[in-house]
């Protein structure tokens, strides 16, 4: 099967928003008109971000998934994205079930796979994503406020805990190893819940690299620091009955283990964002509205660095050390 | 040295056109209203797409050069690009030299870094390039029409004629390798002449995997063929005194061979363009304002196919192989 035929088989569809899709040297396409453009790419390695095992209809998903966490950071609304891809041959089985996973998730948000490019290679996939959101309106890592409230949605070191059983240093029986997997392989954009915090949140960031590494970009790009609690790690955490916080998987699990894998985690692909505490119920709303749960974990300061409390309000002084590709 | 400062230290400069350029979850762009989006997305792996032994700097050029070739082809005006990149490891001196020879060839084109991604990988860079183009003005490959003159860029051959040196099935004296080298590793995106034949032209591709293959999509997309004449190959064709058509770097090849690296050679990054016939005047003048050889060769005809002549006139029937990357 050849490269033209490849594209042709498994991606090209016909175009919707784009006035020229999948099959000429660019895609073209107008955007709205007075709308920012909001603009990522995310490039997915095997081994690194990926198990060579991963079932290729999550890999799919997991692929755009990550792509639109970027564009719900900032509160953007998915339009359209290109796929580069580097295989290592044209498998036809793994290329459909990709395929599907893929263009099952972008069917959900409305995004449009306009073009891309495909190529022998180590297997590599490469997604830029296109969003929109209103001049002013995007969510930035550079806009939090002493006081602001910190928050993150939904649950956090599930993904970790599912690679941890994965090397083999965690042990989990089926039932809550699957639910873990499910989470590690196809992450949950927070799409709606970006979008519904854009005139409320001061600040945001997905969570990719671990809480406290991500957070600290928030912290350095706005020039302020942050205190975490712990006690949403200590206790399980509601929210209009949901989880929310860190994830009931590591309940059992001794509270060393629960704080290295809720705040260094990484790969939860969920939203940790700031408001000011004026703001409460509206942020309460946005997220009951959007059907996420979301968790306040402390507060920002004016006082730089990131200080982590334990029960009785000490700062805990152990490094969590936070992912990094190169590290 | 860490994926942040890797990130800093290279590629972060201050922002001109987006609002918001590298170092938050999206880069914030607001295009200019009225104009349509020209995108395009390229994957370079090496091995297939370049030599391991390559200049970064040269490799830097070629994967910026490759996609801004795609937005000529479309007669798009560059204006930023997202740059995905996976290293083996973070070598400081491969990135700086890398870092220099993308960023050189972008602001000589005016096109911003406005975002991207690192990550550890075997390597891999993926580009994914924006440019704009007035609604309806943009090149496309559907639209070649009976009757008009196809054209070629620059001179064909050089790229192949250096690999083939690498491959060690050709040799060359070091001169004459040199400037096929630099051919095959820092091509000229034809940028400006793509802008100036918009207007003019009816059809537009860029040639990348050989003359026959890339032609071959004008004529499946135009739903036409066309008649390729060889006289072009056979004698060294000048424009304005400049070289045209075929690569001067070959006329002391067999001409079987100046056939084979001139119409499947690959990796030219010139544009091939049809226009209509009336139009032969304001295509001369669109090549010379824009200091850009060019080379009629053909024409395309109603009855499908494609047909090379030879010089008394008569089909070429030996077939020549179009590179695919699955092939």
């Amino acid at each position: 099967m050849g490269e033209f035929e490849l594209i042709e088989r498994f991606f090209k569809r016909p175009a919707r928003r784009a006035a020229l899709g999948v099959g000429d040297d660019c895609a073209l396409w107008q955007p709205a008109p007075g709308m920012q453009l909001a603009i990522s790419s995310d490039m997915l390695v095997e081994g690194r971000h990926f198990l060579s095992t991963v079932d290729p209809a999550r890999l799919g998903h997991k692929a755009l998934a990550v792509n639109l966490s970027d564009l719900a950071a900032c509160g953007a609304q998915p339009l359209a994205f290109t796929l580069a891809l580097a295989l290592p041959r044209a498998d036809e089985a793994w290329l459909g079930a990709f395929a599907q996973g893929l263009l099952q998730l972008a069917d959900a948000h409305g995004c449009e796979l306009i073009g891309g490019d495909t190529t022998q290679g180590p297997l590599n996939i490469c997604i830029t994503v296109f969003g929109e959101v209103p001049p002013g309106d995007a969510l930035l890592r550079s806009n939090a406020q002493p006081g602001d409230d910190i928050y993150v949605s939904g649950t956090l070191g599930d993904a970790r805990l599912a690679l941890d059983v994965f090397r083999g240093t965690q042990s989990l029986d089926s039932d809550a190893f699957a639910q873990a997997r499910a989470r590690l392989e196809q992450p949950t954009p927070r799409v709606a819940l970006g979008v519904a915090l854009r005139a409320i949140a001061d600040a945001a960031i997905d969570l990719s690299d671990g809480l406290l590494g991500d957070l600290g970009h928030i912290l350095q790009r706005s020039n302020v620091g942050a205190q975490i609690d712990t006690h949403w790690i200590q206790t399980p955490t509601l929210f209009h009955e949901q989880p929310a916080g860190v994830s009931p998987l590591l309940s059992h699990l001794p509270l060393t283990r629960r704080l290295d894998l809720a705040l260094a985690g990484g790969d939860d692909y969920e939203l940790c964002f700031t408001a000011p505490v004026e703001q409460r119920e509206l942020v309460h709303a946005a997220a009951w509205e959007t059907d996420t749960p979301i968790c306040r974990i402390g507060r920002i300061t004016a006082e730089p660095g990131l200080r982590v409390l334990d029960a009785q309000g000490q700062a805990i002084t152990r490094r969590f050390a936070a992912f990094d590709h190169f590290a």
